[in-house]
């Protein structure tokens, strides 16, 4: 691979973002803390990959996962400050797709 | 696959920003129109890949390509009004990779 004149942390950022799904489990979790029913309810994905989404998102630190220890155990997936921080980003893409496709 | 409350056209835009290489590809025309081996030598990308990535991008309406009938032949590639104002969620990106990869 060439040595690239341009930021890799670009490439890496688009490499997380990118992925299919993940910028709409982020565009979902802006309204705030949710659980897994309701994240998979609102989106066409399936509860295996939403599954596999959020445990890639948690390893990258831009998902919390939160078990609230009460009868039955509740959990909730919200986002981090590295996850809202992507706020900005996700409402461009929104309002490009508004004006462009 | 469910009926999604969220807007459609946003994943449509999500599928053509977040295939790999693509913001990069859009990154870099973002300085101007340029030839295909300067996009090839500023990305760690092949010659072949990038050639695709260009296709995929002229047929959605984001990238133009300009042939200048010189001795020998000119291509240049530059960014539709359409692929121009994608910069808000590249420069958001960017902004983001800087802070939190």
């Amino acid at each position: 691979m060439k040595e690239t004149a341009l930021c890799p942390r670009l490439a890496k950022a688009m490499d997380l973002i990118g992925k299919r799904w993940t910028a709409l489990i982020i565009y979902q979790l802006l309204s705030g803390p949710q659980r897994f029913n309701a994240i998979e309810s609102a989106l066409p994905i399936s509860g295996r990959l939403l599954s596999e989404r959020l445990k890639e998102l948690e390893k990258e630190g831009v998902v919390e996962r939160k078990v609230y220890s009460e009868v039955p155990v509740r959990v909730e997936y919200s986002l981090t400050p590295k996850g809202r921080s992507l706020e900005g980003a996700v409402r461009e893409i929104e309002k490009w797709a508004q004006n462009w496709t």
